[in-house]
């Protein structure tokens, strides 16, 4: 049988040859987990590439700071680091814009294999990126930065290589997973179980990053360019987050027989054109993606041959990460003196965007309005000024004087929904536009 | 961006280049839906690889039945068609042992790198297919082999790599997964819903491969073996079909708050040894294998490093399947000329496995007894006998005179069990054992 750990049929004895040389750049929680398990897997690791594995060095920005790794191997010099000459795969895990990508940059240049866990970086500044690796004839090797520990990318690029990538669905932010799970099921206020899972670790002190779907939106952004094989800039990328969402909410979803989640969607149309966005949406409960609880991410994939296919597992943290980061490792150290990498370049230009206003889909609508006579009737003839169809209509008396006005339309572009809305909020009954949150029944 | 049509660094102009020859042994099902893959998209599968592919020949039985393939390609003789000179890939996909183990055995030996969706040949003769692998230096390449167009083999090889895996566990098998979703969703008893599973073409008009688990039972010992790097001899796996099951043991399990799940098994022990099996079991509803619904699969997989991911899709089918056996052929076709194949044999010998009677989980037993003073305390004299403590107990009356008892043991090894019920039904007043269950608290 063949196995992880035996892959090579030609394999020297470990010892005999020259380690492939490992560059940390980064060493917070993703890089101290990649030292760690090459330190204790790496054994493991030599026997399957046939030559040892060496950590030569980790770029840090304070040596003096306790980490997983030999003080002796910490250096504050990263581009220094990059561009040794015993290192043959620099392993960027810092994250950011700056200086990951005069980092990535200057390695790959000087020949150099790039592993990248780093979404921001690779979401604005791909293009350069894997144009430059093409010129330098080595391999981008990015697992960690779109699904933590999730097989994904490999998995697209190689076991459904016989498809056409119709769409990409993902539940690609733990954070706001885990707090749409809580508000769910408990009926918490968001901003409870927000503090909650700052507490816990699982939200930053600014959660802006992940709440408000710039995570998300770098993940998705990462993924398109994949499937498109065109650069998707992340400026073209819809984005909205689920601070508006409250529990009332989610249990009107639930009546309804849907699960609200913050949605990743990247999605070829009939046109050629490319849907790529984030948002909350609702889905069918029966769909896979609903059941994905808590921090736990998922992505489900559409292939013109094989069907729908789910990926889920932990899409964060330190060790499911490293494990992505590590794969990539071992994928890039088996490639050196391959053919040329698993994963190299494209290069086909921007792709053809669909812009959010022509995107189609219905909508659940909350808002509050005075409790009076004629307001039905108001919005009623906005919506229909603006050819917004109806599907589903509640209200209720929230407050004394305040009624709760709840819609599902029926698909409709969203430009059209949009100007209807703003019709809307202009009229003197409505207090507020509560919340608006897609409707997804084609997920 | 790197894409799945634009993969490779050096890219010669595809008409240029000697094509890569195609033989197709089996030309079924999943043998005309990869003939059709071939056909519809060569042109973008050749603009990867940048040479071209051609199907060579497809070996059938009785050339005169329609297919999707060229009838001048048809022949009967797949032993010359495997061996042919410009053939390079050889594609099993006549299913069974055979002719499909020697005229593997003779494509190896010719130096063809050969795909296989054959589970039953690798289940029962993969040890001997991978040797002959390694002697003549090709690849053996079984994607479709495992669960259907769900990409399993390759991430656990690769995008795994950093692991080691200590469990996989798995809905492997379609036709039971239908039967036991509709007979809990809908109380329908397991004669009702197997005919109209064998009506919608989900269940063969013998089912006996399916529904007694011989089919999922090849598919964990292929995947144990990739786990261990082991020989799993197929006579090692235990084995339990869902025939016994009624629509009112999914009521109980599912008032226990467990779904009912035949499910396959491959666990490393703390003691090295390896349990592998398939059998119905209970799984927490909160699990996400336990919310896959229908003929879709799922497989779990832990690694130490990642936790736990879990893939999912349609298991079956032709374009599924061919979706997985096409990108073999692809992976196959791009370390042509390479250093050597993706996945070359192991060879480590048999596996250590752990016996059935040592398997230790909690268990679900109903049965039907006399209703009449005195049976429980005769039933609870042989548990506590055997070691076997109880967790959660329920009697009614069944019909005039009879009993129905529900019992759920603590954990307790498969053997103490099982004397235990071999005891309990030889007492005089136990009409008849109903049905045995595995807990499964710990997938």
């Amino acid at each position: 049988m063949p196995t992880a750990e035996n892959l090579s049929s030609k394999k020297p004895a470990a010892a005999s040859v020259a380690p492939v040389g490992i560059a940390l750049l980064g060493c917070g929680v993703v890089g101290s987990s990649v030292a760690r398990l090459l330190a204790e897997k790496g054994g493991t690791y030599a026997e399957r590439l046939g030559r040892p594995l060496s950590l030569v060095g980790a770029a840090v920005r304070d040596v003096r700071r306790a980490r997983d790794v030999d003080p002796a191997l910490l250096t504050t010099d990263a581009a220094a680091l990059a561009t040794m000459p015993d290192v043959h795969i620099v392993v960027e895990v810092m994250g950011g814009v700056k200086p990951a990508r005069e980092l990535l940059l200057a390695a790959i240049r000087a020949g150099k294999h790039v592993v990248t866990a780093n979404k921001e970086v690779l979401a604005r500044h791909g293009a350069e990126l894997f144009a430059a690796a093409r010129e330098a004839g080595v391999g981008v090797y990015f697992e960690g930065a779109v699904a933590g520990g999730i097989p994904l990318v490999l998995p697209l690029l190689r076991s459904m290589a016989a498809n056409s990538v119709q769409g990409v669905f993902g539940i690609v932010n733990g954070t706001t997973n885990y707090i749409l799970t809580r508000m769910s099921e408990e009926g918490a206020p968001y901003a409870e179980v927000l503090a909650e899972a700052q507490r816990l670790g699982y939200a930053e002190a600014d959660p802006a990053s992940d709440v408000e779907g710039h995570d998300a939106a770098y993940k998705i952004a990462i993924l398109a360019g994949l499937i498109s094989g065109r650069r998707v800039p992340i400026e073209g990328v819809g984005r909205e987050g689920i601070t508006q969402i409250a529990p009332v909410d989610l249990k009107y979803a639930r009546d309804l027989n849907y699960a609200v989640k913050l949605l990743a969607i990247a999605r070829r149309g009939a046109d050629g054109r490319l849907e790529v966005r984030v948002n909350p949406a609702m889905i069918p409960v029966q769909h896979p993606l609903a059941s994905i609880r808590l921090v736990t991410n998922a992505v489900a994939v559409k292939g013109d041959a094989v069907g729908e296919v789910v990926f889920s597992g932990p899409g964060a943290g330190g060790m499911p990460t490293a494990s992505a980061v590590v794969a990539d490792i071992l994928n890039a150290a088996e490639a050196l003196g391959g053919p040329g990498p698993l994963v190299a370049p494209g290069g086909n230009g921007d792709a053809d965007l669909l812009p959010d206003r022509e995107v189609v889909s219905a909508f659940y609508l909350r808002l509050t309005a005075d409790d009076k006579p004629g307001v039905l009737g108001a919005l009623g003839t906005r919506f229909g000024t603006h050819g917004v169809s109806i599907r589903l209509f509640v209200q209720r008396v929230a407050a004394e004087g305040k009624a709760e006005l709840v819609f599902v339309t029926h698909p409709v572009a969203e430009g059209a929904f949009r100007d209807a809305i703003a019709k809307i909020s202009n009229h003197s009954a409505i207090q507020k536009v509560e919340c608006i949150i897609r409707v997804e029944d084609d997920v």
